[in-house]
């Protein structure tokens, strides 16, 4: 996917805690990145989470992760974020995520969340404001979005 | 995939750190449970890693990881990681590895390893000692391992 | 402090997530293994954490930690946990640990609770059941263990 | 000690996988963060960590941490890391850390850092360059930063 399709990003800097000694960014880290993207994302979109998406009784988990391992990030890299949601669903929603370095594609993945009461962890539609506020921000109508249920 | 399926799993406990306030694991985490079934399927193998595996100029790198969330781990639960090699190709393979408490499967995923050269990150046959002892860990035919080419 | 001193200990393995570039364990995940011993510690006491211990409206919370650095952990090393309490206060009371891989001293800390109210923050007196608990389990009368006033 | 006695701090905002099930920052992550603020420090010092640093044959250790916990930092907030050099010894130095949110100072801490050779980790004299580059950054003449035998 080209970087043109995202509207949003957000750099970080890789930690020494963070790098391994293969010298390279553990691979469970850029799960924690992408979190990072992701809650900058909510922030650009007006509803930082939680407190302007987590307050209907129910709450966002994730349901599944891919990950894909193009090559590594290293020490004191600046790596670059690219967040979009590329699928609205019923109850869920997908982003997809490309980190940079420069020009560089390191890491891709998707990560799937699904909202859901935090105690039943039974599964309920999305909020409309977030799935209006999502499909505002990616200047997508519901069609092209590709808008499916789960 | 029934646990049945695996000759192989390993008992942790979720520490304090790694829980969020959810009052669950960090989807991320799971990673690094991933990382340390995997270290600990090495060392059942009798080739613990890095010194009995990478010595060939090559080493272990991860091309793409999947996991999948069914049911949260919470602080203090003890769960089993059952690790097995589900396909071994030309120069990667893949770990299946499912996480129960008790019964309860609580997360599955998948981590697809290559063999590569360290500086180059050309990827290289897998050494023949290593898929020889995967395939009788396994106790599985090559024909049934559905070996296949990457 | 001999080890003889300490009626409790707990082992681990070092992960390969937590060893950094220079091949040793970041120094802060060290406070990680305190916090895995100190969980264990209060289960051998009878009291786990939280459900044996919080629930009195007041929780633990972490005022101070010290640790010094003798020797680095690698990769994959089995280390051993000490603990103990050395310091019963009013209100909070310090944890010694240790750390060795087989008769070698790797790193030795501090780690100072106090008890508090959630909210307000307020520190309030230890609860006397987990008073007498570590009195008797670390075989000290309280003028030996140094009872003093926070 | 206030502010104005440090010359540099440097920002960031809390991630959710550094918050516990109390809401709080797990007490270990602040030795990351401290990590963060020290290579930040180096940067603005002109002798970015490693590779302005540590070219001798010698490398940095962290000998020792002390972490004083006022108040918790929560999930997004920002918080800054001032940082500066309040001992510089003959082959070891301390940093002097405080982590404030706006004006409420949250944790401060201190991490002494040792120069050593890698493989027989014994401590040799700080490089004249780091010695002299840090002095000039700090505005202190050697008489009055307190230099010290160690």
């Amino acid at each position: 996917m080209a970087r043109a399709q995202f509207r949003f990003h957000h750099r970080l800097r890789v930690r020494w805690a963070e790098v391994d000694r293969q010298g390279i960014v553990f691979n469970g880290h850029y799960l924690a990145y992408f979190d990072v993207g992701i809650t900058e994302y909510y922030r650009a979109l007006g509803y930082p989470y939680p407190d302007g998406l987590a307050r209907h009784g129910t709450d966002l988990f994730v349901r599944k992760a891919e990950i894909e391992y193009q090559a590594p990030a290293h020490y004191d890299d600046e790596i670059d974020l690219y967040v979009r949601v590329e699928r609205l669903g019923r109850s869920s929603f997908d982003f997809r995520i490309e980190i940079f370095r420069t020009d560089d594609l390191l890491v891709s993945g998707k990560v799937i969340y699904v909202n859901a009461d935090p105690v039943a962890r039974k599964s309920a539609p999305l909020p409309e404001f977030l799935r209006e506020a999502i499909q505002a921000f990616e200047h997508t109508a519901p069609a092209q979005a590709g808008v499916n249920r789960v």
